[in-house]
């Protein structure tokens, strides 16, 4: 399948699964070495994932966010970039296999990243769909703009509250950026609807901890409680989710009547690594368990990097967090190793694995956000701001800078959104209406 | 259904069936009367169609060319907007059905515009996908972008070859324009790919007249057949297609072997046009042949605009063309008339609708493009650059304008195209794909 020119000249082979961050990160440290490089991605292009919310609530649009990796790789002519979903690898032979087909490494990078958890009920999974994938993004913001739609034309009062609560279950910074941004959507759009309310629309946000944000530190989680308050989100901490259907949630005792339930509660790593085999050691969330040199025990040549790996900080002996920064220091770090260990044969330093937190950021609306910068604590406009410069200083490429510089400037000044397009299926319930005349 | 308050008013009531041209230009002609507007459209947005192929070819967002109807009417508070899809008309009964629900009107524009024919191939649909919606549009990006990735990994030259084959059946503007944006993309991204040499893709027109552009004069059939020569089109002039599948498509008696056919050669009118019972006449095409005064024979409260109409100028007693302009001033025309009727009970004279013609344009591509403004002619960078000044200007709402200018800025300076992505299924068929070592 990947054969070709390149197989001819027995140049050695480093195969990338994931065009994430990682996996982005890992082959650009290989751009000036004499090697094979390819990148297998299920999709033809590297998303920005911590955007991904804004499409979903309609702030951005989807090609703001992702960039075909063949662009982003046109001038890195080491390697090339194959669309597939690799079904399996094999350790002990050194390949993995593609649509049924082998394909040989000699150097392999697992950058395959997560999806959502439902913690065993995936059934739940069609009645509260997660955000992963653009995808996701558009089918979400389908189902939230047809809510209003719905609502519009019901005459039912049980019927149509239900339609305008939006429950997001899990308070992590994508459950926070959500509920912020649907609240804000909800109070932006009175005028379009003439029968409906949008400002009562319901936005609760639950959260089995003690806290929201709670990566963050305590100060933080307070600051964006509060914000999340301001803009009328309802949070509900403590009570567990026992129940999602089709009409709701049960949260704790309670039943909460909504027709939209977003699922921001658990991630699992990408089901590649159970293709490893047994002697391979996975944690409960499905992730691999690396060496301090983010290897695989017993195959020097396989690195697992980014949300797909378990790996620990050298330094601290605390988990690498599932972040983007995360992701790509693995990847570069990673990257490294390959290069010099092909490049220097004398060089046979490992070292191990540091990561270097540069600071936590969410946000949760115009003006409101939290960031925890190497301890020094801030939030409202001052870590609003830090927040959009350092996501328009990390888009990949220019263009995107640009649109999305723009969008967010519209949005900022104008408070309107423009990608409020209802994609795909654009049928609702309703579940009783009265007739007319 | 669609009741509440203002039924109580019993205000006359003014339902419009679809939020394009000719929909969105008769609500506006309303927007200052004392009348309940109702607009109902199976999507929440207005599309501005002459640019979805540039969608479809990957140079715009989806949302760059939608405008959310409710964000149109924002202001108009007399207008309701509602989404569904109306199922039939009872002329007698002066009602129409949405979702099983009655929705009564006083008086009624129909402006459901067109969908593709196959003349009675239905069964071609599914092998050569037409271009009228947004989600046609990213189908057809989805299919054109994933011929280059199989083709990439591809190593039979026939399966190759037919990868990367384009057909594109019918020569009228959205034809033309497709045709010269893919060739103008395959040209433009050779240096994404590795195996394949995207400038060696075939692009090929089928028309089954002398010409192309036929409702354009011959000297800008003439232009534009050279413009798209420039750019590599191929086009085949005379024979009809007789069959596709999905291995290509019979024209004449050739077979090409392709696996991307592209349907721009017939459309039909909205079925809604057969609900309306026996008495009203229909044409070939399923339009409903209407009065000089755009209405329904024998139903003076009763109008049907753009492309679901057969009207005629009164003028010359030519057809009206199925374009943007001969939508809106149908639009025009009518809502004036309804307007009047409601607000002047003494004014009876209706007249004729007459169809003022401003003129075609079409584009090929970067700098070539052919118009033809009131008998004169032009081509080329003068024709292209009056293309993308109109079709700013006619834009709907002023972000969009800013979004489209600025991309199109970008793709003449960069020549590269910034949504490139494959959103939705992204596998595709290899025929056949050797092993790998």
């Amino acid at each position: 399948m990947v054969t070709g020119k390149l197989d001819s000249e027995r140049r050695a082979r480093v195969v990338i699964v994931g065009g994430g961050f990682g996996g982005i990160a890992a082959a650009k440290r290989l751009s000036k070495t004499d090697v094979d490089v390819v990148l297998i991605d299920r999709r033809n292009y590297h998303l920005f994932q911590p955007l991904l919310y804004q499409v979903a609530t309609a702030a951005l649009d989807p090609s703001d966010i992702a960039a075909p990796i063949r662009s982003i790789f046109r001038k890195q002519k080491n390697l090339r970039s194959i669309l597939g979903e690799v079904e399996s690898v094999d350790l002990e032979g050194k390949r993995l296999m593609v649509k049924g087909d082998p394909l040989r490494y000699d150097y392999l990078v697992l950058a395959a990243g997560a999806t959502h958890s439902y913690f065993g009920k995936d059934e739940w999974a069609k009645h509260a769909p997660g955000l992963k994938t653009l995808d996701d993004a558009t089918e979400i913001r389908r189902r939230f703009l047809l809510a209003f739609e719905a609502a519009e034309v019901e005459c039912d009062p049980a019927a149509r509250e239900a339609l305008l609560t939006f429950v997001v279950v899990g308070g992590g910074p994508t459950g926070c950026e959500m509920a912020g941004a649907m609240a804000e959507v909800a109070r932006s759009i009175p005028d379009d609807f003439r029968e409906v309310d949008t400002k009562t629309a319901r936005v609760i946000l639950i959260q089995s901890g003690d806290r929201v944000l709670k990566s963050f530190p305590k100060e933080s989680s307070d600051a964006a409680y509060d914000q999340l308050k301001e803009l009328g989100v309802e949070m509900k901490l403590g009570p567990r989710v026992t129940e999602v259907c089709a009409d709701g949630v049960v949260c704790g005792e309670e039943f909460i009547a909504a027709n939209n339930v977003l699922w921001a509660a658990g991630v699992k790593a990408s089901p590649l690594g159970e293709s490893l085999g047994e002697g391979v050691e996975l944690d409960r969330s499905g992730r691999v368990v690396v060496e301090p040199d983010l290897s695989v025990a017993g195959y020097p040549k396989v690195f697992v990097i980014g949300d797909q790996a378990a790996a620990k900080d050298a330094k601290s002996g605390e988990p690498v967090p599932g972040v983007a920064q995360g992701a790509i220091q693995g990847g570069d770090y990673v990257g490294n190793i390959i290069r010099r260990e092909l490049e220097d044969e004398t060089w046979v330093e490992r070292g191990e694995f540091s990561y270097f937190d540069k600071g936590n950021l969410a946000t949760i609306g115009r003006n409101k956000a939290v960031a925890d910068i190497r301890g020094f604590k801030m939030k409202g406009f001052l870590a609003w701001f830090i927040w959009a410069a350092v996501h328009i200083m990390f888009l990949v490429n220019f263009r995107s800078k640009v649109s999305v510089a723009l969008s967010w400037v519209w949005t900022y000044i104008f408070g309107c959104r423009g990608a409020r397009l209802i994609t795909g299926k654009s049928e609702y319930k309703v579940k009783k209406t009265h007739g007319d005349d």
